[in-house]
């Protein structure tokens, strides 16, 4: 271990420097390079299916389980998909060197504040391998070194891709050492304690390895383990329209982490809301676990106090009766994720409360939850979704992946000469 | 200790209910409540100051050291300006509410980002009684509850203020529990393990202190441990501004976090620099520590390995000749601490390398480090500095205690009607 733990330092800093390299190439040489990759990628393509092909047959030899097998299965759709996402990436605007501040301090002294990457990105992904093509294209368009950590199922199609973007980089004299593949498990441990040269950590997989990542790293984690997202439908809910939202926030995609857990239905409306929600859910093979109030309304299996804090992922809703708006907020405050809550209600002054008191990276109102989406908010890519308090919260583009500098500039200006007695005042006029 | 924690987690439940309903006050609101602590804190001025004296005279029964006295005692000045911060403090523009993105995803579906408060506040300081009105008052400000721990040493003067505060939220009907102060040691460590119910640890202390706090916590932590700055000497500086810039980063206030501790001079125009600089240097009272090749320019002390990991915060400045930019960089890299960093070049295209390649919160050309401070910068407050890569980045101001939420407004949308074959498109349309 102490060992590895040498040899992945010594590489950690190879990729801080080739991504310090990287980050003095302008945008539109970026965007160039990402082209490059998704030509060296489709020329590629017959290496890349052929490696796939191989850890498909050793998984199934090993008996992986059906869901790890599908998202392990690289066929031509899925790579063509995934060299069209690099190309879409090359399209979207430089992340780097925006001007967020721009203040004449004083005649002369400029300070500027201007994004810049992050440094290096620790990526850690369970199976699919097109998880390597999308992370190592999103580490490029932002200037940042990756180094990536793949599941051991997966490592014949990873070598393959890393090493068509090897060549690609090579080929465009980009510094080929910015992309770097881990492939032995305890590289996982070693890359999490390398706090000196690995700036962000982002976990692809389950909750519980999302959580043992979290749980064993000081470096700052992109992603989030849970999502246990409400809908509360309010005594002034409009019935229709929020059954439909029900269906869709519950069915449309049950795996999706911004698919609701939980239906927290005002008591009020309850009666005339749940029969009518819980015939639509039956339909879609949607199996309801409710407390004793909801089952006075309807039969179904009994929820428990462990079911409020369970993310089903599955065709399964908890379903709780509440006296009261402020319940609800309780509620979804001490049982939530802090992912994506909603609010199905006529009353515009409930809508305001809700999305002031709810403490969620998203507060919906009269839509569905699994809008959450980086894609569906515009930002053209998503690096994760995060459910910490602090920004980059909820869903999170490439904006994710840079940091800011000041830049001061000036010629000869000291401090003393704004201090003491005789202080020059500041100008701080915005440019 | 098990008891001790319940309390704490009662109370920090407490402060964050009370947190949730002074964010849902108007930005005026909080501005009149600011000025009616000011106020208050006036009125209450004698008794405060009679606290203050107590803790003083308990302290030098208890021996303590003269630059601890000097920060735990509160002299009428001292309280008069503190109260002068509030009501400058009040007067900023409402960090709340700022709408970051306001887009249509499609015809009445609308996205908003907006500024929310943190949440609940963890305050650790060492000693100064004052840091409790500013760091309370930053707090009402953007809508956030603060557990304030001060140190042992300023008890009777923290409980003094302390109370004034909870007087004047009170009479303005205002949420007491948001402001909080535990006085007991045992109660820091149990702080730092309150993630359910405190969301931002600010740590005011010495080095070590803030090493202690980043070390024993998951919340993230805003503040800094070390602040290792640095001016690069380039071969095209000129001579007499490059002097006084260096006199003035490391006499102006040499201990302040950011003070220059290491002095890079580019060999080709040592012979010219070096003796010039300390000769003013020298009468300013600062000792310099050199390498071997500085040595041999002006006699000096010999630099250890050990000295350019040192923040001296006194006057004392190591030396080291370096061969390129290149190397200043790479030294500043491997042995800075990503605070602040200057360059005195008049060489435009070294300054932009220096710029690109220095990954440090502040990157200066030709003027003095010590201009990296919140109101230097004109954001009216400074919360902190934080050399960590990720945003807040550099000084902090007010922005650092506020985070955001994504607010969805909809009639009934759902995500089946933009997803499959018939997929709708999006708008993205910027409002």
């Amino acid at each position: 271990m102490a060992t590895l733990s040498v040899d992945l330092e010594v590489q950690a800093q190879a990729t801080r420097a080739a991504a310090r390299q990287l980050a003095q190439w302008s945008g539109a040489d970026r965007q160039r390079l990402l082209s490059a990759i998704a030509t060296t990628l489709e020329q590629e393509a017959p290496r890349i299916l052929a490696a796939n092909q191989a850890d498909c047959e050793a998984a199934t030899t090993e008996g992986i389980a059906p869901a790890l097998y599908a998202r392990l299965k690289l066929d031509a759709d899925k790579l063509a998909a995934a060299i069209a996402g690099v190309r879409d990436l090359a399209q979207l605007p430089d992340p780097l060197g925006q001007i967020q501040i721009d203040r004449e301090l004083d005649e002369g002294l400029i300070l500027q504040r201007l994004t810049c990457p992050v440094g290096v990105l620790g990526v850690i992904f369970e199976a699919r391998p097109d998880a390597v093509i999308q992370i190592a294209s999103l580490a490029i368009k932002s200037g940042n070194g990756a180094i990536l950590k793949g599941g051991r199922e997966a490592i014949c199609s990873c070598q393959a891709i890393v090493a068509a973007i090897a060549q690609a980089l090579a080929e465009q004299q980009a510094p080929v050492e910015a992309i770097r593949l881990l492939t032995s498990r305890e590289e996982t441990l070693a890359l999490l304690k390398l706090d000196r040269y690995v700036d962000l950590i982002i976990p692809r997989g389950s909750n519980s390895f999302v959580r043992f990542v979290q749980d064993n790293t000081h470096i700052p984690v992109l992603g989030h383990a849970d999502g246990i997202c409400h809908l509360y439908v309010d005594q002034a809910a409009a019935i229709e329209k929020t059954v439909t939202i029900t269906v869709d926030a519950k069915t449309q995609y049950p795996a999706a982490c911004n698919a609701i857990e939980t239906l927290l239905i005002h008591e009020a409306i309850a009666p005339q809301f749940l029969p009518v929600v819980a015939a639509a859910l039956h339909e879609k093979g949607v199996s309801l676990r409710g407390d004793a109030a909801a089952q006075t309304i309807v039969p179904m299996e009994a929820a428990t106090e462990e079911d409020w804090r369970t993310e089903y992922s599955d065709l399964v809703l908890a379903v709780r009766l509440v006296p009261s708006l402020d319940a609800a907020i309780a509620h979804i405050n001490e049982y939530g994720s802090g992912h994506t809550d909603a609010i199905a209600t006529e009353d515009a002054a409930a809508a305001a409360q809700f999305f002031s008191q709810v403490d969620s990276a998203g507060v919906y109102h009269n839509c569905s939850t699994r809008f959450a989406d980086g894609f569906r908010y515009g930002f053209g890519a998503e690096v994760g979704i995060s459910t910490q308090k602090l920004p980059p919260r909820g869903p999170v583009g490439l904006e994710g992946l840079v940091t800011y500098k000041y830049v001061l500039s000036g010629d000869g200006q000291i401090a003393a000469t704004y201090s003491g007695a005789q202080a020059k005042p500041f100008l701080h006029r915005d440019r």
